[in-house]
């Protein structure tokens, strides 16, 4: 069926992320990711496909991801008989680079970076602990999918260094103090790739998602908590969130989700027309992570129950007429289910440190210390109950640096 | 002084500002504004200073902004030269072009965009209007400037017509409906644009301000205000806001701005050190604003009283380690004066649309109605007496889009 070695590890022909990668030198080169290696799109494209050439030869997706979902079929299509047809071996092998010896780049330039809160449960957790005897979810929260924007300039891809920020926080005692973030925190996340752009002042329908969204990603959403439960009334998350935000380098296009898609859950109240999904394509999307904090798994957060799809968010975003542009990155919220061990932030697992976990090591954790790292993964269902892969967003916290 | 002809309004020498322009066809150039003129300084460093040809060469400030402050002052330097020395009339005078006659356009890409909530009498009279009966400032006000991110893919360019947006509100009985909305207001601003970038991890102290900014402009940040108080707790504004933010398409750099500097108010408490400007170089701006709807001046608010300073906002806005792009734009907030014809938001002037602003017409307004228009204007403090102008940043509501 291929001449290709396939792993099958999740990076299958159902798979098919793309990426940016270098091989020591400083050129970056657009790739897709297949068994144990990268393809190098903008050279074999030379060869095979000369009128794509120039689409691939940015060490970004931009141009790609900009050409629209025509574009990104056909690519698909082709590579995936460039790695199939056998008479293509001779002329694709010498564009095949060893994946375990690339380094993985940020693949396109983050244009805006909204976050989104969709999963109930962790909108209810967090709502209990920092709105102690209020109804946990505002009153909103169930007509829209509450998002806000965050730093797009401080998006880093997987295995960039978190330096713990500082800021202020308020103490116990009602003291206002300065230093080094004691809460420091993960948000295991699912991010979506804007790829052809919008036209001011025309929402984009639901029914449209598939035309603009190129892929997706893994997002960790670094959050201070003690500076963020301080400054975020009334203007949102700011400083607390805003030092860095990792996502993985393989974005995996929405192609390759096809069996990952289940029906949303029940919505109640019924949304507003603009977002009411009910009798339209599924977006719902069956991705389960995983989060290890130091090689242990903490987390299982699944997708799947997300109360808002992503297609509902980007019809949302743009409702009011705003814009979209290649490279925006729009992330779910922190994925968390109704069990404890699918919880996707530290402050829901340690329950706002009044329980840590505790690792093998016999060490305790509320929240993140110099030195660990978190590691976040997920797979969709593939083609015959294979797996695709998201890889993996990689980070380890450093201590600030000296001023 | 100098053999350019000057008009003593607001654009001679101790002015300056940059832009970009166009003149009938697609070219962009970067220019300089000065009298009734924009001297082309991509054509006069070709001709004069051909080391900086390249710097000149893009239809954006990017490049120029991001050579630092070096490069900035003797640029600044240069053409003051240029424009005085006679010597250089031959060769400069071919490379003017009539202000009245070209296009302006968005004058650099635009990185990450954040606004700020610096006015302590706008900050108290939304507090009063948004959350009555509680305290108007919130704890944390005082202690660190709030801001949050705004969509940087929405700045518009002055003259852009700002389509009305449409979204969820709440009615006063309580229903959820959608639709245009009927609350939209501005927010008189001043925009502040980062030139040299900084490394991610390093904070910028308040004393590096100059070196990284380069410039202010005039910024209106639309508001819709009915979409904005259903939607923001407890994430902020997102759909209330992103529609649009217009900015005026002259940058006034810093050096400008000398003689508007004055001692900012008195802060209590003391700010942490990392805010606290005592006995620093004082960033408090003499700068009146106006503001006018449809011809007639409804505000002229005063920049002088903002409570937090734009060298505290880029020290806060760093502090956590989070880094600095070129064309970052961080904006004031709304500036409003004690005096209630002082107020930069209609939200403000109306008293929430209770107190209708009476235009010369007979007309009333709480808010804005379609065609309506509002042109922002600016003036800082010049040589002997005179102004240094920020030009304006205008805009029409124009009605939704059919879908």
């Amino acid at each position: 069926m291929t001449w290709i070695d396939l792993r099958d590890d999740g990076w299958g022909l159902d798979n098919l992320p793309y990426g940016v990668f270098s091989t020591g030198g400083p050129d970056r080169r657009v790739g897709v990711a297949v068994g144990g290696h990268v393809l190098d799109l903008g050279a074999a494209a030379r060869d095979l496909w000369p009128a794509m050439a120039g689409t691939f030869a940015e060490g970004t997706l931009d141009r790609f991801m900009a050409r629209g979902r025509a574009v990104w079929d056909e690519t698909r299509e082709r590579v995936t008989g460039w790695l199939t047809d056998a008479a293509h071996e001779r002329a694709v092998r010498p564009h095949l680079v060893d994946r375990d010896a690339v380094r993985l780049h940020l693949p396109f330039t983050v244009a805006d970076y909204v976050d989104f809160y969709a999963s109930e449960h962790h909108a209810a957790n967090l709502g209990r602990m920092f709105r102690p005897g209020q109804e946990p979810l505002t009153p909103n929260w169930r007509h829209l999918p509450i998002g806000y924007h965050g730093r797009a300039g401080t998006v880093v891809v997987s295995g960039t260094p978190v330096v713990r920020p500082c800021g202020q926080r308020r103490t116990p005692d009602g003291d206002i103090v300065f230093g080094p973030s004691t809460r420091l925190d993960i948000e295991a996340e699912l991010g979506f790739v804007v790829g052809a752009p919008s036209e001011p002042g025309m929402p984009v329908p639901m029914e449209d998602f598939a035309d603009h969204v190129f892929g997706a990603c893994l997002v960790n959403d670094w959050s201070a908590r003690d500076i963020q439960s301080w400054e975020y009334v009334p203007l949102g998350p700011f400083l607390g969130k805003s030092f860095a935000t990792s996502v993985s380098p393989w974005v995996v296009p929405l192609a390759a989700l096809g069996r990952a898609r289940v029906e949303p859950p029940v919505r109640d109240p019924r949304p507003l027309p603009y977002l009411d999904d009910a009798g339209m394509e599924d977006w719902g999307l069956d991705i389960r992570l995983e989060v290890r904090l130091n090689g242990h798994v903490v987390s299982r957060p699944p997708f799947a129950g997300m109360y808002w799809t992503a297609a509902q968010q980007l019809a949302h975003m743009t409702v009011n007429g705003a814009s979209l542009r290649t490279g925006d990155l729009f992330a779910s919220g922190t994925i968390s289910g109704p069990r404890p061990d699918e919880r996707g932030s530290l402050i829901e697992l340690s329950w706002a440190g009044e329980s840590p976990i505790e690792l093998p090591d016999g060490s305790k954790r509320t929240f993140l210390e110099d030195g660990d790292e978190v590691v976040i993964t997920a797979t969709a269902p593939g083609r015959n109950g294979s797996a695709v892969s998201f890889g993996e967003v990689r980070g380890v916290i450093v201590p600030p640096r000296a001023g």
